[in-house]
């Protein structure tokens, strides 16, 4: 099993998160790539932190929007993005290669991540942008999201991440993050589902029932205290249950 | 010869000089990165016409000032520049990729190039980030630049670059930009200095002595339709010369 | 009757549409504020050209975003979009004061304007933002909008704008951008329906009908050669028919 | 005597320093314009906390470089810092119009704080905007600077701040933040030295001499937990020592 987590989203003085905790615990990050969130300088240290860990790079591409850190929806026309998105990869790639490796993968960041699960010009964009930048790079993201369909259709790899702090419909979808009981906040039951979905490639739904979940990463967060703390108990619980970690890619 | 020139200078809505008409007289394109100009899609689509072309493809890298258009001298320090460098590098390669071409050379714009002239931890940042980028890329800037001195010290290729509408003085130094005899104006006295350069490598001086001006390029500008004109007219007296024009890198 | 037209849409050395000319032909600009386009320093030159002409001010407020130039949707939420909007208003408010003079009203920006017309929630941030501000500031808008709506609701003073180059469906609503008649390009016929809008209050809709058309201001465009032609046509013509032209504020 | 401190300095998602615990050990905020820091709602909640507490907002104008938060030099030509310095008061007193209250002094951040203490045509374009916008507003700054002087030449209000926390040369001046000796650390120091400027405006320079130091604001620091609790301290000491305090404007 994979865990991914974002990295790097910080933006010149201003930091977010605990980078320096989340590096030691995921096999995959996700690295902000400066328009919703990251700089230069911060995408240097992340690569180099990675490299030394063999943690997998990611690029977490994003809407060009420091102000909204790219959580707002933005209507951005297929070239647009694709371009955009094809800018990103590039610059990221740049810092990977001063430490002799290479992006493994993209994941869209916050709004571009739900545009694309259900807009066909963003996805498309995106897989387009992939395309062709390079075919062989897999796509993070939801399990049947448009993104992901697309990008099969496109001979892509798409990998599936699950979230073992939130909670899931009988349908094998998320509960919409607007419900009341979208979160799962005990850290021992988000350990518990992670190593679930490790094991035994199922969740947990709403209903009780248990309802398969076949994912290859498991999104970790790490932007408060807690988060961290939470995300450490689910990689030991992990390796206590036995399951391998390392990167997808 | 090679011929460079500014192109991609544009952003979203606004465009700035005439990238076609260049794109047809130049052998060497400083394409803008996104720092002090140009954007994701006109990047794109300058790679895309200069592959068609046979153009080679330079980052022309810059501050992170597009309400200054990179010509506002910027205090960075070291890394920070370094690490803005390579992201534009990155970036500009990722649209290079899609046309199955590479950023061939890099070349700083505006207050960089002149702060890389004289200040060594500027010009040191660039040293470094095309060192760490790709130790084969040439470096097109001032002949006797601190980042020449500094790029040719690191063991990188370095590529003059002459101007044939700028009055030099006798040390082989351009008269700067303050004086009233800064400026060449009249196109056909431009043609004639830029054929000099090519086929005698010297220059007529304000002093009306001759001067050895050893360049591998000349810069010419587009930001006006004289401007074109005038390049126009340099390309055709080049070609009428005899000399052949093609890309250094 | 008022003719409107945006201004000082440039962004540090880029320029966008004829200022100069525009500035001979309105009585109200609708002045950029620096978040879709316009800078600190264009905003004071407009407002200088505006005193010395009687031309009124307006907030032409707008999304924060440069590459896109405010055409593209953004999902602002209400506070957010509230507060840039306010913030835009004092900036500009500051050149006004340079000239004794002050806003005169707010007209929102291209995607902004779109939303604004249907999206209760922008609308409703751009009403806040004025009448926070100001109570007495007018908001030009489109008849019917949403945002007229809701500006009328909050006690605000709402001017209707038409579009002499726009065609009218029966129902006194503009052909949407998207049909292929949605444009009436022919200048001497944009001048005429100007003539009768300002005259009769009414517009001949596609079909042929004469509806009715209260608008209190024009918005003419600059931002092709063409367009200041047919915007000078436009002055001229209402001069001929007696139509006196002034600011509606 | 005035205590003042920086404040809203966050952008965006991004957070810095304590607003929170400032606003109630100041009587100053120095409130960030959104061009080094600062956005449209953070600026709106400071201006809203100022007025519960009677703390004066003054203007923290900075150069427009988000990515070096305002801490690097920019060589601005004087129209254009004039212009965004405008453009920045404007855009504060809007926030303050809404809670009944206005912009109070001007104070310039970082590397322009340091620049309009040595630059002319730095320190004259913040002179020409204050001078332009309102010329009763004070500017808040360090004794004896060339902006001081500029300021007091053109009939403005100077009031010079005084930093309980840095070393002080035999000259008045303050030790360069480059010396080992820049900063006094000890807390109980650092209220004592408050103390003494607020009671018999002197200063205990490095070499233990007792120098004049007339200051009518003591600037306090909140970016580390530390630097809160000192200021906590300053404050309680100049109330323990019978020190009114109450904004100077």
């Amino acid at each position: 099993m994979d865990l991914n987590a974002d990295l790097g989203e910080g933006f010149g003085i201003w930091r977010l998160g605990d980078d320096h905790a989340l590096l030691d615990l995921v096999t995959s990050a996700n690295v902000a790539c400066g328009f919703h969130g990251g700089d230069a300088s911060t995408m240097r240290r992340v690569c180099a932190a990675t490299a030394e860990r063999r943690v997998a790079v990611g690029a977490q591409v994003g809407y060009r929007d420091l102000a909204g850190f790219g959580r707002r929806h933005i209507a951005y026309d297929f070239a647009e993005l694709r371009d955009e998105v094809t800018y990103q990869l590039g610059a990221l790639e740049a810092f990977c290669r001063l430490f002799h490796t290479r992006v493994r993968y993209l994941k869209p960041h916050g709004a571009l991540y739900h545009a694309a699960a259900c807009d066909e010009a963003q996805a498309a964009a995106l897989v387009a942008a992939v395309s062709g930048y390079d075919h062989e790079l897999p796509v993070l993201c939801a399990p049947g999201s448009v993104l992901a369909q697309l990008a099969v259709g496109a001979g892509l790899r798409v990998v599936a991440e699950g979230f073992a702090d939130r909670n899931y419909l009988p349908n094998g979808s998320l509960v919409p993050r607007t419900a009341a009981n979208a979160l799962v906040t005990d850290p021992e039951e988000v350990a518990d589902r992670a190593v679930r979905m490790a094991t035994e490639r199922t969740v947990v739904a709403v209903d009780g029932r248990v309802v398969p979940c076949h994912v290859e990463s498991i999104c970790l967060h790490g932007d408060t205290p807690g988060a961290v703390a939470s995300a450490a108990l689910v990689r030991a619980a992990l390796i206590d249950a036995g399951v391998t970690l390392s990167p997808f890619a």
